[in-house]
């Protein structure tokens, strides 16, 4: 592969112009060829229609040179795809008698007679190499079409593109030199600071070339993308490395994890690294800590379990919250978070109690208790409860509200943890501690 | 809008290009795009990179007239998405200084000082029109850059841009004279049969072209969308009304809604018509019952909360499961779920109690109780309770097993309550009830 060589995805299907399905083919791809090494600087959607192939293979070829098409090759009048290659590189379809032996042997295990649309799956155009479909009828294509451009070509099954592109279109890119200097990610995660805000601490960084240091932000969670070149994980991590210590030095408290770590698996990391259990008391939450908490495997270790106190009688009777501060404080309380925390540690008896209760929305809001507003409240080992006020914005609605104020109550009981034992904040948050591979 | 006319939408960011997310605004932008009959025949992505958002731009108005910007409005200085549109159609940026004030008053808010980079989102291209984001801090364009060329854009954030499509985009473009015809739709849900089942029983009804019938699936829940081509609600009503009604009788109990409806708005209307409440006892769903049933406000007319039972002292101590049984059966058996749905039913003292235990995975499978296997316990006002096995597919994954199985204890609470109440079945599943609308 020559320099300024890159790929493009192109997916091919109406159904992706009526918006009927998500084009997960091209975040797949996109992924695969960050992880090779391949260059990638445009995607393009087209449907099933011979002349706006041709219109997207011409934009394509003058800015890329691998051609990566998903969808179109199934045995329906409507899939053309192979046909408006054929038609665009000037080369007939011939058909492969192989193939076509192989359909009718994998509709013979099914017990089906194949129609004569699917004998059009065996015809390829001239020259180009098949790409086998182990579990579909149809294959793909390998096609180096001149020096320049190579296309290769796959269903839109997912299931079936993801098993063709690792069995064969992986090792073909490879043995043709594609795949150089492959790009290395690490992504940096952060809770209880905007993106904005993060961007002006790290400012200097985001203009370095290698890695490249990049913000993004989904549901509250921002993150910094950190993106090597190297030819190997040892010099990506003398790359990176450094790098992402100055950023965790700057940013303290406010990293909690990198790579696939949440705010859930954090919280279990260091529960289980201290031998510690949790139990939660859930109101507005609805059950929802408790189902984040349970979302990875192995959570048994640390959580327990815990009590939905969503009607005010369950408060009272399941964790022993006190009718007269129902009555005098409101359901939506610190006071009423502190008593559900301090219920739920001793009825279940865990080291840590976590609470929540507050005005989730679009109704239930007043003036003093708008909508949004959320106590978590704390139970620690050591007796002592702690509270705290959580704001969501009432525009974001219900279920933006109650995710967001269910990562503050896994943050804030993060951010106890470490506040009452410092040898975690030396060990998760500063450098050389086992987030950094040590 | 004039013959040939369409729209192109383009998505702006390196993090698609990466395979870091899914593209999930084309598909939402193409759906609306269809429903409101707009022609749309590609779709691009581009990183953040001014010189290729240039050549993208270069090749849309070739082919298109309504460009579809996503993504590239935020703060940093890798957001370029406007800086490359005004450059290219040779315009400056100018300041709008009550979109500055905008985001200051939404940061003082959140009490946050907005930082300077988020000034750079109060600059748009000159003589475009501001398109006002009510939860964000971006704002995106509205601009008639020539008789021929219309740009829009959004923020890449799904929410965001949804408020901002349906409040301000739409109208817009009704109002320039882009919808024509416009296309109604209603959607039809089912559970508990399969895509190419319900294809089947609706067969001859899948080549009607006015309503057009067409059926999809998504976790579980399979949907058939009737789509009709009329001049008025009243209109779209007699077009698709009789085939809905011939759906909804042959399908029976697999429907369960329509539009907007979910298995657990459906559960809750059934209570709440019943005047009856519910709790929940849930070990491998953690909490997720809960957490579905209380995604609707209004939920604690009949949710009073449950118990997160995920350790087997918990479901001892909290819901009287019997020891005995626990070492017998195991925790993952019927004869569990059962009692920990009677135990939730008489502790929390409610007219149903639901249940469920079972192996989210990928660890804890065996030979006799692989990873998948789910029990859900039913306990009923007559005091009558039964069980309910599911088995949910091991390679789908944990985060998969656990959200169709908290479907299926929907699904199967609602037919237990059909079942047992048969004026339930005339009203709700039958054509003539108020799913009807009458």
């Amino acid at each position: 592969m020559g320099i300024g060589q890159s790929a493009e995805i192109i997916a091919v299907g109406s159904e992706l112009l009526l918006g009927e399905i998500l084009n997960s083919n091209a975040q797949f791809l996109a992924h695969e060829l960050a992880a090779l090494g391949i260059p990638h600087h445009f995607q393009s959607v087209v449907g099933d229609n011979q002349s706006r192939i041709h219109s997207v293979l011409e934009t394509a070829i003058a800015r890329a040179n691998l051609l990566i098409f998903t969808g179109g090759l199934g045995p329906t009048p409507d899939d053309l795809t192979l046909a408006a290659i054929a038609e665009f590189f000037n080369v007939p379809l011939v058909e492969h008698p192989d193939i076509w032996a192989d359909i009718q042997a994998k509709f013979a295990q099914r017990q089906i007679i194949p129609s004569e649309n699917n004998r059009k799956q065996a015809f390829l155009p001239e020259g180009a190499q098949p790409l086998p479909n182990p579990i579909g009828s149809a294959p793909g294509i390998l096609w180096a079409v001149s020096d320049s451009i190579t296309v290769i070509t796959f269903p839109g099954v997912p299931r079936e593109l993801r098993r063709m592109w690792e069995e064969t279109a992986v090792p073909y890119l490879r043995q043709q030199g594609w795949c150089q200097g492959p790009l290395y990610r690490r992504i940096l995660r952060f809770w209880g600071i905007t993106e904005s805000a993060l961007a002006e601490k790290v400012q200097d960084l985001l203009y370095l070339s290698n890695p490249t240091v990049a913000p993004y932000a989904s549901r509250g969670v921002i993150r910094l993308r950190l993106a090597a070149q190297a030819n190997s994980p040892a010099e990506a991590e003398a790359i990176i490395g450094p790098v992402e210590q100055e950023i965790r030095q700057r940013c303290g408290l406010d990293y909690f994890g990198r790579d696939d770590q949440t705010l859930a698996t954090v919280v279990g990391d260091l529960l289980r690294s201290q031998g510690q259990t949790l139990s939660v008391a859930e109101s507005c939450s609805g059950g929802g800590i408790g189902y984040r908490l349970t979302s990875t495997s192995g959570s048994s270790d640390y959580f327990l379990g815990g009590v939905i106190a969503y009607h005010n009688a369950i408060k009272i009777h399941q964790l022993g919250v006190s009718p007269v501060t129902l009555a005098q404080e409101g359901a939506v309380s610190a006071e009423v978070a502190k008593q559900m925390a301090q219920g739920i540690q001793q009825r279940f008896q865990t080291d840590w109690g976590v609470s929540m209760t507050g005005i989730a929305g679009p109704t239930g809001g007043t003036a003093t208790k708008p909508v949004g507003l959320i106590y978590i409240g704390i139970a620690a080992p050591s007796g002592q409860v702690s509270t705290y006020e959580f704001r969501g914005s009432a525009q974001r609605g219900r279920e933006w509200i109650r995710d967001i104020s269910i990562s503050s109550a896994l943050d804030y009981l993060r951010r106890t943890m470490m506040i009452q034992s410092p040898e975690l904040i030396q060990r998760e948050i500063l450098p050389g501690g086992r987030n950094n591979g040590n």
